[in-house]
């Protein structure tokens, strides 16, 4: 099956970025088979992303890393080459919810997300049987309220053996150590039950119950240091009225949630997501 | 053209208030064109609303209040019975956005709005001519920064002069004072620009924009005392990207604003929606 | 737990339906937990739907049938009552495609979804560990190209053993025969992968591919003898664009089909969808 | 005020056309605030679009066009350069309904559509006071049942007077001579009352009723010989329930109908889209 070089590039704008990188990925044979650019003119930043079809250029993934770096130096580049013969590796870490884990393995399943996942982590064991059943392993770490400070240890550890690319909070409920956060930045990814920024933090579909919104959401977003502040991947929405329970918002948001996360899952593995300052650019 | 009663009601709920008020109306031998009802099992209360073809029952509508008058009061009823031929009078309100009033001007002109219109209000002149082209008198109500007071009574007297069932504020963009809300409780509706309770007060475009949502929206709502805080009739959305400037936000928003308050006020106008709370009851 | 009485009925309109309805409920001391009406104006035919908490009525669900038949017959109804503590039996048929399926185990081991699955029948093997890992019997009968009937009227054996009172084609792809049709209207649903009446038949993800349109969607209804011409149930679509192949229009398709199938079976469980020649009543 | 070039761009795909294309723009010295670019993997088509800030190029757009036109010839392109300091021409054509005509005159007040409205179009008199009120040449051009070519002559030399660039039939009710369709392909834009391909020809959304659809639609495409079957620019559906008549389905459908000519209006004028077979790639 072919496979794919992916370049993101971000950095200062200014007149001829598009003709060298084009011109380089042309020189190499590079057969461009999706393209995406955008100029932020609020900040004068620029951001790229180009798909090359690998047979089409003769260099290896590391060697065109190499030949690509003098460009990327010249215009101050922050920049990634991929190639999606390296899958991804994703650790999912749940609590007892499973709408979203039972979604994100069905699409795993169904290869709608192309990626490798080592394990999954729970504070809880309920989900064991699931897991284990699509041959992933399960690893049950219990977090004490009152000192919770043992578990992330044995988290952290958990996610460098697995050598984790990406980190899914898929209705985890617990709030990540500030560390953890910061060692993995631009590499967890949340499902908040709500519409950010409304109803950040606990019990969001309650509080929308107790306000009366006629709309309900989910947030798919970058875990940052402070809870639910992070930069948004995707939301989406789903109607409301007086007839339903907060119950009901429950089970519409549980539709919600796993459609956002997914969404914004599938574009973080395709490098489809680039991070500008608390907000991202997203090339869907 | 054939007209209708509308009985509204809200009161304790318990066993045999369908049967009482059906029980009534059949008596008068009225034909119930739409009926709708709601349990609120978290608070115990009970709406409903009848619309009753006028020329099925024999007594006029203030006939036809005294003969209910005896089974509200048993069953400790807020109600109201409206007649469809006295047609409700809206005062709108407006500053120098003209997106919302000219799609209320339309809809009213296509008759989808079955209101009178006795007047426009305005702190700006930019309005009148559209306003008068329309039929309408316009009046020009500056509000100073320093004294507000002035002008609010003179708004207050050309509210009741015009004799308004219901204040639209039509991106009007001034804090009305407490006394004029508590004094029209439950009669002035507000469009507010973001997708509340996110981005409440100025500039909730940029607001939203600085936090990078993927989604903005607008809230039509009635005004209280509390800056946007007041009961939710309608919302709805618009998916917005990385592309979108703080202007195109704008733009997208006063398609979203119209649309919402247009349905909004079409539901209020036809006795659709009931208050309880801070939170509506909605028969759409 | 409590469970429900569910009343439904439809019925030439006339004044007095509701007053003598709820009149009947009331003297049973029935306490309405949820109502809706409905009245056809083109048509002149009401419906209703009353959910009565079982525990306020002194009755059981056969006696209560017995002292409703009278009214029943004098308005000249179609109807039914049913008790949720009966849960409905539903057959599920499913070919290779697995989406449909596995959102619905998910959401009936959620309990969102109130009814007993007596087992899964396939023309393929491919779904049998899944089944069977849910406790489902799993049935693989093999559908023929040159003389399907003898697979038929295995099929249809297998539901009658099953006593099934609703069956779902989740995906089945096999066209079912009349005779089949004809004898379970109105229990049979199916979710059609495209906005009916928009590209009804084969394939219908690559008609919308050639065809160039910007939404596609998916459609649930009720299986009649003319091919995807059924009453209606629920409909929903998925915004794309050029950027998508016809294999990004069938991923797309999955998620809307499977929610669309979801919504409608749900209602159908609910006894909120009626049947009105070849439209549906959806209380939902 | 800037203004800017738009080169528009479509070809067979090979190695090096962006590398080529974005060269000559940086040899030019110029700035692209915008960029877009598609590979049609299924025809092996290429589409591009940029936006450059005309005062960062020391050529006028028409040395510009000379300038590449040589790169044009070499890659087979079908391409344009527009400079939007000329504002395109659009010819409105109506009926007597006046939902799209309201919208379309106050986007382009409110200058959501940058072009010239030399005239209106209409086989009545209706529109005259509203279109004159905003300065607009009317021009009321009967059509007989019975003989329309020689109003159609009268149409097609307004056209040709009024320099239109676009003729767009908001809600016009006439078909289209082919000739006239002919001369002007790609220019023509008409807005259907139906999701198509659901419900092509007359009184869409009475079809959509009879169906009982749960969801009605608009579609904007450009206008070609075969009635309602040219290249489709825009969609988008409301939802409807048994609750609404064929009426409430007109009313629903005047709002998506104007909001869906306006987008693909406004994106036609701002070159983004590009026709393809009779398909669309649209650049929104």
């Amino acid at each position: 099956m072919s496979h794919y070089y992916r370049l993101v590039v971000s950095c200062p704008d200014r007149v001829g970025i598009v003709a060298r990188v084009s011109g380089f990925i042309a020189s190499q044979g590079g057969s461009i088979t999706e393209a995406n650019q955008h100029s932020d003119l609020a900040t004068g930043r620029f951001f790229m992303r180009y798909e090359i079809l690998a047979d089409s250029v003769a260099l290896d993934a590391e060697a065109l890393r190499r030949a690509f770096a003098p460009i990327a130096a010249e215009f101050s580049m922050d920049w990634a080459l991929t190639d999606t013969a390296r899958r991804p590796r994703v650790v999912l870490m749940v609590s007892k919810a499973s709408h979203c884990l039972v979604d994100l393995l069905y699409r795993w399943t169904a290869r709608e997300l192309d990626c490798d996942i080592p394990c999954v982590i729970s504070n809880h064991d309920d989900m064991r049987a699931l897991v284990e059943w699509h041959g992933i392993p399960y690893h049950h770490v219990p977090v004490e309220a009152d000192d919770k400070s043992a578990a992330f240890a044995k988290v952290e550890s958990l996610i460098e053996s697995a050598e984790a690319d990406t980190i899914v909070l898929a209705r985890y409920m617990q709030i990540l150590p500030p560390g953890l956060c910061e060692r993995h930045a631009g590499r967890v990814i949340n499902i908040h039950h709500s519409f950010l920024p409304s109803f950040a933090g606990a019990k969001p579909y309650h509080q929308a119950y107790e306000r009366g919104v006629k709309l309900i959401g989910a947030t798919c977003h970058y875990v940052t240091q402070e809870l639910d502040a992070g930069p948004i991947i995707e939301q989406d929405i789903h109607r409301v009225s007086h007839c339903h329970t907060a119950d009901d918002l429950v089970r519409f948001g549980r539709d919600v949630e796993k459609s956002v996360l997914a969404r914004g899952l599938r574009w973080h593995l395709q490098d489809r997501v680039l991070i500008h300052g608390n907000k991202t650019v997203v090339f869907a």
